[in-house]
């Protein structure tokens, strides 16, 4: 189709595969293109005829791309990254790094603006639907208080700092919420909950033979910043088994408002996602921000955007009449 | 203040008075004035100082109120208010006959631009935060499942079938979601489920003395529409009882969507409310949609819209960098 929006893909690893297989699901855009900083030739997209072009070879798609998806790392890749493609496409990204979105908010309207572009930043689902329904919320209920409750789900951070460990040869965290503090907040008590009374951390490791089991236990529980503040539990387990049963990379989460109206009147609002795959989710929400994008692109905005600023309807491939017929 | 938005209330009922509880929550709001059909001494409204206005002199406002908050009901007050009210201010209401939507979305837009208003219809939480839930799930899993829980709560209609049965003084029947259907939905099994195979029907009657109980029982359960399709309980109490227990308004429910990503992998997106009071939250919806209202109207928009199409950050009093350094 000649008027499918054409999407393209900046970045080809778990989210930028998974980029590609939200968009088999949706008729009205098309991937066109992927970049990559690895050689072209050894990228195997299941998408037939798209281009493969290399990174520093990315401007020579301008005029062929509506949106760039980004879909490189929110540490080193987007920082640097996202202000260079703004200046070539409009762009939604991923960015997740909390306290520096300010920073990068900037930065992405400066280069976009210059341009002439639009772009989204920090979509996904938090930064993203757990941000939305903080501030839906929030402004339903301005009297109350919020609470975000992660997992089950793999950290990789977390993952990243047991596999460091001398003996380890791998592991996987899973974050947990904890029941307790759940309840305690859907009765409405409306406790004050630091996030290590919320969550506990659940350990997958695979050790070396021989390795010292209590010694690999101990280091987790104590590490500072990353486990000896919560609950923690370790399992050893075979190198097989591992990959067996912990390759797969669910997440999810609670958004949950309880607040008062009224004269005391106690109300509860909760948003939770149950992911079967991190990245695949993710890239599901990038891509209907897409479409939304490049109708706002089309109006004529220009700058750095927010899921915050986006419209909901935009996001649907529905018109405003079947929507309010279908959906309202 | 005087750079507060000058608010309204048409319709001084249990949702007229949640609306100017709901407005003491937020400064940047003020209620100017309550129109209605009764006598205006009759009122007693809690806010000092608020002009209390015969519907039939309601013009007399039209340059003392930035927006309108339509607080009469869905089957017989809207359909012939709202276009009325439309010609003379800025609206809000929160129409929630499902399948009239559209006429009435029509209806509105036509009287709003010709009178160069803009007005919002729908407002609530279904229609409203459950639509909003509905489209941002069907968005990002275009492949899946939509499931409407309502309850547990009042239902006003079955009440009043229930009160129209001879021998019966006062009743009050609560929907409740049937938990075997939400663990099949949570379960990612995707059912095909009515409406009856999602709810049960529970109801507490005050009988007259000497009836037949057995027949009124009966009579409920039978009652086509209402009650013969359900799993439906009846509880035979005092008046006192009911009066005592009985009187609040809580309601709910919850909007799921399972879907699928990638191939076959599960995806679960859940909202759900607990409301101590309905009347109460959906005027704190109307209230904060009646910020993002005044908004788009001193922006330029004209004519009818719903909660599809107002961008989420509309709705809170903080500026865009607060939301993006605070809830993103």
């Amino acid at each position: 189709m000649s008027n499918q929006i054409r999407i393209g893909i900046a970045g080809y690893g778990n989210l930028g595969r998974g980029v590609e297989y939200a968009l088999e699901k949706c008729g009205d855009m098309a991937l066109r293109a992927i970049v990559t900083r690895r050689a072209p030739e050894s990228l195997t997209p299941v998408t037939t005829g798209v281009r493969v072009v290399q990174a520093d070879q990315a401007h020579t798609l301008a005029d062929d791309i509506d949106v760039m998806i980004l879909c490189g790392g929110s540490a080193t890749d987007l920082p640097e990254q996202g202000p260079a493609y703004a200046k070539l496409f409009n762009t939604v990204d991923s960015f997740d790094t909390h306290a520096k979105i300010p920073d990068y908010f900037a930065a992405m309207d400066a280069a976009a603006k210059a341009a002439g572009h639009l772009s989204l930043i920090s979509v996904g689902w938090d930064p993203g639907l757990f941000s939305l329904n903080r501030l839906y919320a929030e402004s339903v209920l301005p009297e109350g208080s919020d609470y975000t409750f992660w997992g089950r789900g793999v950290s990789q951070g977390h993952s990243d700092a047991i596999r460091r460990i001398p003996g380890v040869k791998n592991g996987v965290q899973y974050t947990v919420p904890l029941e307790k503090a759940m309840e305690a907040v859907r009765a409405g008590e409306r406790p004050a909950l630091t996030t290590a009374q919320k969550h506990r951390r659940e350990c997958f490791v695979a050790a070396e033979e021989n390795a010292d089991l209590a010694l690999i236990e101990k280091t987790i529980c104590e590490m500072p910043n990353y486990f000896s503040d919560y609950e923690t539990t370790v399992h050893f387990i075979s190198e097989e088994t591992l990959r067996r049963e912990h390759n797969a990379m669910p997440h999810g989460g609670f958004v949950i408002r309880s607040g008062e109206t009224g004269n005391g009147t106690k109300q509860m609002i909760e948003y939770g996602l149950r992911l079967g795959s991190n990245p695949e989710f993710t890239a599901s929400v990038l891509v209907c921000y897409a479409r939304a994008l490049y109708r706002m692109s089309r109006d004529g905005a220009r700058g750095a955007r927010t899921v915050l600023d986006v419209a909901p309807a935009l996001l649907s491939p529905k018109d405003g009449a079947a929507l309010r017929a279908q959906l309202l």
